[in-house]
């Protein structure tokens, strides 16, 4: 456990001040357009320093929560309403090719010099990286040992950074050896190499309803056919249309993404994790569980892995680095829990070993202790973002938007009714807009009104400047 | 073109001595068992010194060319003959689960302690490969550039490195630009991309038996049939044999390895390459080039790639540096032809990008300009290497034993009539030894009497007692 982590965790006053109003904002115990005490009364109650009382009412205008009021102090900030409605819509036809057609087109687009990327879902900008320390422990490593790079990598990575991951594990409930786990080219060619070992052409594989987009290549490649699965935007996959559904249509594999989804940002209720763990393991069904954003929950402590509940090792975990660390090392790992040894021998028929120079190097970096206070700074960072973008939207997309209550991550999942979010992207294209639209997500037309927004870079004027013109054009896509 | 190469390559004395006769050995105007002049004879006829003949002398006696003869100077070594029947026989039912039981007993086998491996295709040492140099590049750009390491790769890989590998082109016919080259995870992870780029689950793609082992869990992965195109021991694809194929059974794509085969170790003629060039193009059949050991050809100038003969993109080329120079980057290359759009977004789709810290590395040291003279030097080694390795199996396997003459690489290739390779495999693995059974390269049992040794490590005690061992097991199957 991350004993070193714990001590240094003990929060600012002003920070102290600021969640438990943000918490009571949150819970509705402060309602919408409700002032808060003024700065001196607030001090005097609890005994605060002027200064604290002003940082913690800062960051809380800087999370979007409260709006200051000329000469009127503060004030609960309008809020969006997250979506309610589970789109359980009977799936369309299939219209794979339009799918793909618009995500070349988003990828063409995010190309384009000048346009402001509000699609891409990784972190820009060194505040986000600790890319300095990461790059001194790589040349340490070159220094401390020039056979890393001229000898071939082993098949599994780093020994160091697997015990790494094996040790920093039951943080979030996960239980495992360094023989189960695999380093992977990124977290998509973990995906690729579960789905491999537990599939053959021709399968259909439960996958949730929205899913990440590179999903859906990835099964056609393999000549898998994809059954999209219902999903609260809330609570995440929906277990007992799961169940359903699975008294019908037989699936090989199921893939799932139970803490902070992309592009939902929510995080299934422990409850259903632990309900949908046990049906895996009950129908023996081989379930890929895509955590890559689980490091970046915004409570603390976390909630566990639906690993956490596995039993029989039906359960196969997909993580990685590029969206909190290493972007450029595209580090990826697996955890192939039953099937570890067939996905071994994939990984060394496919694409070999990872390279033992960049495993190393993230190995060290963690081994050096201040990964879990980085993690801790960029939740508090994402959960002000988000937060930021969340009011933006509020305040300038049309009435009726919603917007997804991310519980981690920096995306955001909105519905817009009456909104063709394809029409709006070659809207916002032509004013140098990039964002995801909703239809790339599905198979089907159901995301038609949907988009995701990413806020994972410094939101500056030109990046508010963006979102408050993607809202006024779909402001005028509603008036028509 | 890299003319500060050519201007260091002339060679010293002993070298252009050594060579001529080498030649004149290969050519057969020195029979085997004729004697060398003496080394005074020699060095007054050619008005050298005499330490310059001894070097000479030596050089070829390395290379299993001629044999010290006590008292009587030195003899021409006899020689194992290059087979030269191509193995057409029909190909069997298909057993490919046999093939990949024993892809994994090979594997498992390669893992144990204390094993001598005659079967991996990857140097091990440092004398094969610039390791220092590269990782002071490597240091030098983590020093330049900390953004690298906090940025997420550019999905075509580092431009740098794109920049080098069009340079260096045209040293083997290829005339290409930045925009249809694609960096990867190494030359496996191109192979597959150039794949998914023009077949779908249930095409049928043409490639040579024998073929690279892991090429068939690769088609099986992607739903495709592979079939076996018959190829001669010598001189690669049978194009008669590929044109036939196709007037009655349709092929989606081809993949052939027409410079330095994996395993023959053989190079197309020209007039073969330019004639499946031809082909290829009139019939609009993409081809993937498997090109991974192109640079290591023992020939100067080196033959020009299949691709120098393509005229409309059919040809996709896939390339790397894992067998010349940096093992642990894992970098491929991919030069897409006609297909490069289509797989730069199958590319993004899977893996995203390749860390453009290695890339970036590996055009450092290109750009430094010491490659060329390192691969020559790798050449030389190799070629020595593959003619002591021959030599041994001429004086310690069964009479009646072939063995390829490869033109390239440290592959060697034995047919050894009425011996089971897999029985061999299992004695040898008993006593530690552990080679590449001929069944791994096709889908029948046509190999089951063939068998691959690597010779890219050092040529020692410990090397040479395992290559006798195994000689003797095989007499032993043999009188058995």
């Amino acid at each position: 456990m991350d004993t070193e982590d714990t001590t240094t965790m003990i929060p600012p006053r002003y920070q102290r001040l600021s969640d438990e109003l943000a918490e009571a904002i949150h819970g509705g115990r402060l309602p919408v357009g409700s002032r808060l005490p003024s700065l001196r009364q607030m001090a005097s109650q609890r005994q605060l320093s002027l200064n604290t009382v002003i940082a913690a009412y800062r960051q809380l205008e800087d999370a979007g929560l409260v709006i200051p009021r000329p000469k009127a102090g503060f004030e609960v900030a309008p809020r969006l309403s997250a979506p309610q409605r589970s789109l359980r819509d009977a799936p369309s036809a299939p219209t794979a090719p339009l799918q793909q057609v618009l995500m070349a087109r988003v990828l063409e687009a995010q190309r384009r010099p000048g346009v402001v990327d509000l699609a891409f879902a990784g972190p820009r900008g060194r505040q986000f990286y600790p890319g300095a320390q990461l790059a001194r422990h790589t040349a340490q490593v070159l220094r401390h040992g020039q056979q890393t790079v001229e000898t071939y990598a082993r098949p599994n990575g780093s020994q160091r950074l697997l015990a790494q991951i094996v040790r920093r594990g039951p943080r979030l409930g996960l239980h495992t050896h360094a023989e189960r786990l695999l380093l992977t080219h990124g977290a998509m060619e973990a995906l690729q190499l579960a789905l491999r070992a537990v599939t053959q052409a021709g399968d259909a594989v439960g996958i949730e309803a929205p899913s990440y987009f590179n999903l859906y290549p990835l099964l056609t490649t393999l000549g898998l056919q994809p059954i999209e699965l219902p999903t609260h935007p809330q609570r995440g996959l929906d277990v007992d249309a799961l169940e359903a559904l699975l008294e019908r249509t037989p699936v090989a594999a199921l893939v799932v993404m139970p803490t902070v989804h992309n592009p939902l940002g929510c995080t299934m209720p422990i409850a259903d994790k632990q309900r949908l763990a046990e049906l895996v393991n009950a129908r023996q069904l081989p379930l890929i569980e895509d955590a890559v954003y689980a490091e970046l929950q915004f409570c603390e402590p976390p909630a566990p892995l639906l690993k956490a509940f596995d039993r029989d090792g039906w359960v196969m975990v997909v993580g990685g680095f590029s969206k909190t660390l290493a972007p450029d090392y595209r580090i990826g790992w697996l955890d192939g829990g039953r099937f570890a040894e067939r996905i071994a021998l994939l990984k060394f028929q496919s694409t070999g070993g990872e390279p033992q120079l960049l495993g190393d190097a993230v190995a060290a970096y963690l081994e050096a202790g201040s990964y879990e206070h980085h993690l801790h700074r960029m939740r508090r960072l994402y959960r002000e973002q988000v937060g930021r973008l969340r009011q933006l939207v509020a305040e300038h997309f049309p009435a009726g938007t919603c917007a997804t209550e991310p519980q981690g991550g920096f995306l955001l999942w909105l519905e817009l009714p009456g909104v063709d979010t394809r029409e709006l992207f070659e809207r916002a294209l032509a004013e140098d807009i990039v964002f995801m639209p909703g239809q790339v997500y599905s198979r089907g037309a159901r995301y038609r009104h949907c988009l995701r927004l990413s806020c994972c870079q410094t939101l500056d004027a030109r990046f508010i400047g963006a979102v408050e013109r993607l809202g006024a054009i779909a402001r005028e896509l509603v008036a028509g």
